[in-house]
């Protein structure tokens, strides 16, 4: 390992859920390098609806949180230290971490699906640590570099994206096509980026609040409906001359929308499940199903969309930067979970910095 | 036309649907052959759970019984006449008839996908009369010949049998992967030779009825689930050790099962729902779609089965005769209806025989 | 059908192909109207390399030019009479022709690959007559519209511009995958416009003229060859950091680069042959196949494409209209053809006006 | 680690190719044993045609033999130890040995394509050694348990198997499709063995042997053709009525056979070119792929195919039985090459014993 090694923190400061509702800032250690270890800096992490989750309720489905975690999973940082095998990396590039690692050895791994691994390691998720946290050891395998001109926030939208974009994959969305995107979230909005990168067609994209609608006509959708007022069904027939769409995102996770959203596909259509669902259970409709063919993808997280998801939102950065709405430094952990567990209509993407501060707002 | 055709039939015999409950067998002109057409002696008719449900309640989702129609869609018969363009058939000939005509020039036609054409003209939906009668003329185009040593009955399980082809050729079943076939009646039986055909291993079947499992135990089932003693889910689980199946084709139409049916796969698993839903709305598990990533296939009807599944059949004659449970002639056409109504668990497919009756149990 | 049909002509002024090298222009009889025909006056014609085939040598594979023929398949025009079933089409209407009416009812039309229907009807082809004329009637169903701003020359590109829509659709072109285009006359630079389509990443080139190259650095290629002077293979490798590219579309026709064209694979990547080949036969490396797996995909002609390809030329008319290099009047076909067949480097896409000329240069 | 490690082998009798034509048998270091490993005593070892290579000319494409290797790949054993970590194997288990490691970490790998990654470690390939030797330690991973009523020879076949196996899922071979396998050699007759495991339907097969097209015929073939005393391809359009065959498998390895087989396609099928060419490049008509769009599948190895070839070979083991025709002792080394390289019509796969001799003839 290079001769910088030897001044490495051997400790970080981390934010650690130490049971519901109590998030804690304290000194954690940080695991050894690896010669196939990266050392980073994390200078951005995202706060996602699943580490809110375990805060306001100690679980996510089967997961449980039981004792206490390190959150975060969608971080982008700088490389302080890189071990002897690693060839790609140097001190000093600027990455996007995928906060999975898979066995690399079972069924799923071997076949490419290595998001359906059950011995993923994905961080945040009990009992790994995430990377909420000043520094990190990681294998270089699952870093990225990000483009100098793309900003560490932006970097982390990265994660979430990869979704959108893994949904996209699976569907096979084809040039021209029409996207209905139910929800109008950072998922959502995210989504319209993933179809547009597909070079779909006509998009269009339902909320309840006006102010992420007009925010999504930005994003580049070209019909968008408010469900407060309109009904979406009728509303995604009557824009597409009656037809239907050729694809649906659920983004919402609402589960009135998720029962709606596969109604408004064309015959032969297709619809992936990416938001997590306030309930578990939702009314489908099997008469739709077995009178329309529609195919239905369910999604989890993703595999092999980083550098893809890096290149899209390189080109749009500007857009991308408009999902960041909300900056914390790492004392302030707290006020910015609850801020996105309240969180307003304008509120996006919050970022909490664990290192130093860059950007107020 | 060949010279034979001065002596063609220009009225048949028919089972009309009058209205609800009431069932007719009146005389009904034949329509005039076109130089693409051939007249055929309809010789076996088997009962669909469809055209019962006309029967007793008028309507199928938005096709409404408002006139009087004739019955029938699963049928084999013999060639009377041949049209003047026609080439791959001569008088004499045994066939199965696919009942749908699709436009053969929208969208959907032009994909492949021809089963989801809007203007698709389907026997026994309204307006579309069926061909439980003595004779119809149709397309030569959508009739295919069966072999010499196949019954016109078995022959007519082409129809019922191409929805289950169908269905695992949407999944696209890989040779000895596992499949569970929820429900063991004349569709979850015939899912049983689909699966086979494409060479899949083990195969786990359901149903309530202990005869209808001991049946499907001889069509090849190695597994099978008394669902009114054990939990699905659990015992699919149980048999695949912990697994979950690689695929699933739901049969049944039952909406508890529907909703089982879908947590008995492996993460990344496909499931076909084939059967038509008791309740149009069934509960499905959104969090099990965004944690395992199944795929879901609705299968509407068919495209392109036909010769495949003839051929299927031709190798399973002596399996897919043990489907065939009940025989009527066409003077009894409300008693076979009431049979298949009110099915007791001996009771499969119901044949009626428009012309001479082959068969009498 | 309508009143104006009453005025409608009988027989046009057609640009017949009597026998090899002899083009004459003479008054041919219009094919009678059927209810789903529409009639059209053919406003802009591309000459393509087929139709100087049948020019210099009389023949194409198995098809031999044994008797008069009208030349002509890339074409576009306004609708003058509408047959009394068409619904969606007027008079008046811009729209863009494709040329092939494939029967509907074969294994190829109803499995959705109707480019391969034997009893495919495709104009100029022997013995079908092709649209270098002033009228046609046609069926509707093959009939689009073209958008208001779009050029009827542009639109007569929708024809070559398929093929190269329909190679990318064949390889499944992903986002953000290099492409190596070989070739860079009219359809290797319709090519690029393909890949853009699909929102390929880097796009390379190669052609043996320099001004071929600097049109297609214009088109969007990250990087041209110039063949004369380097080896294909190593630059594309140098280009891609040693890997090879995801994808090729090879549309040169040119038996060494052919050849060449496959080598430039990376491991597991696809390659389309568009271009027809000068020489039927080409020596391919098999060991780089049995070593390197690629997928090899034959592309003739196309199958729906029509509507995503004029929307994509809609995006791109600038670009596309920079292919249109040589403009002749009906009575000037030889000209255009010798201009075609001798064509130098300034030349890309030869238009006939079978109507009034529309543009000089 | 167990016990009996204790007692377990560190060298090993091998059969090394010193250079060309020099097989020794040397005692060798057995590589010591990681926790994820097993220790297996090898109990057969087919000879393969590219051990064959190697020891009469040193080199396949870039491999090149610069230093004494170990040969052999196709090969199956018993476990004699197992390492800590290893949960899914105990001593005594009988096991087939995929010979190729690939890296688990590249974009190869990471997709589901593990062949292709360019990390691989592949036995016999210098300068890695293969498993013609008593004892080797080997990933556990890389493992599979044969059946106790399947022989070692047999289990031995799952190398060369996996490779029809993976070109039939390549091409994703349908039920009741016809097939067209060029050459009746070791390959082309475990070919057969693939098609039929995904339920083709006739089964057509060449070569210039009368009594391997003999044993073809007991392996299921529909069709032999002599291929010096008839034409392939027109053998087989007469076969299928003029049309072609879907599939075809090309196993022979001959240059004319190579160009021929892609010539017996109907239009839109698929070939596979498994078998490895005598010369690297072939003439293949590029004018029947732009006018018949065949998808050509270039086959490398395998990847995922273990446990299906396992499973089928198991289903047919008589016949597997019946390619194993010469037996030798690891000190007959020398011998046993020299029969593959000079192989009569009657002598199909060749299996040598570095342990006991299992079997004479």
């Amino acid at each position: 390992m290079a001769s910088e090694e030897k001044t490495l923190p051997t400790t970080s400061r981390s934010a650690v859920l130490q049971k519901v509702f109590d998030l804690e800032v304290k000194e954690t250690p940080i695991k050894k390098m690896e010669p196939t270890d990266v050392m980073i800096k994390i200078m951005a992490v995202g706060i996602c609806g699943s580490d809110v989750h375990y805060y306001d309720t100690g679980r996510i489905g089967n997961f449980i949180l039981d004792a206490p975690l390190i959150m975060g999973h969608e971080s982008a940082g700088q490389i302080v230290a890189v071990g002897n095998e690693v060839q790609d990396f140097k001190v000093g590039d600027r990455v996007a971490i995928e906060p999975g690692i898979p066995c690399g050895k079972c069924e799923y791994c071997r076949t490419g699906r290595y998001n359906l691994c059950p011995d993923m390691e994905f961080m945040a998720t009990p009992p790994v640590d995430g990377d909420l946290t000043q520094y990190i050891t990681y294998p270089a395998d699952f870093v990225y570099p990000i483009p100098d001109d793309m900003s560490y926030e932006v970097g982390s939208l990265s994660e979430p994206f990869s979704v959108s974009v893994h949904a996209a994959q699976l569907m096979d969305i084809q040039p021209g096509k029409t996207v209905f995107i139910s929800g109008a979230g950072p998922v959502g909005l995210l989504s319209i980026l993933a179809a547009k990168a597909f070079n779909a067609g006509d998009i269009i994209i339902s909320d309840a609040e006006e102010s992420r609608l007009d925010m999504a006509k930005e994003f580049g959708a070209a019909h968008t409906i408010d469900v407060t007022k309109k009904d979406v069904k009728e509303e995604v027939k009557s824009f597409t001359n009656g037809e239907g769409v050729d694809y649906v995102m659920e983004a919402s996770g609402n589960n009135g929308a998720e029962s709606d959203a596969l109604l408004t596909l064309k015959p032969g259509g297709k619809i992936a499940y990416i938001g997590m669902p306030a309930q578990d259970t939702t009314p489908l409709d099997i008469t739709f199903m077995t009178t329309n063919e529609p195919q239905i993808f369910g999604v989890f997280r993703y595999a092999n969309t980083y550098p893809l998801a890096i290149e899209i939102l390189h080109g749009q950065m500007e857009l991308a930067n408009r999902l960041l709405t909300d900056f914390y430094s790492l004392d302030e952990v707290t006020d910015a979970f609850e801020r996105t567990r309240t969180g307003k209509s304008d509120s996006l993407k919050t970022i909490i910095y664990p290192n130093e501060k860059l950007r107020d707002e």
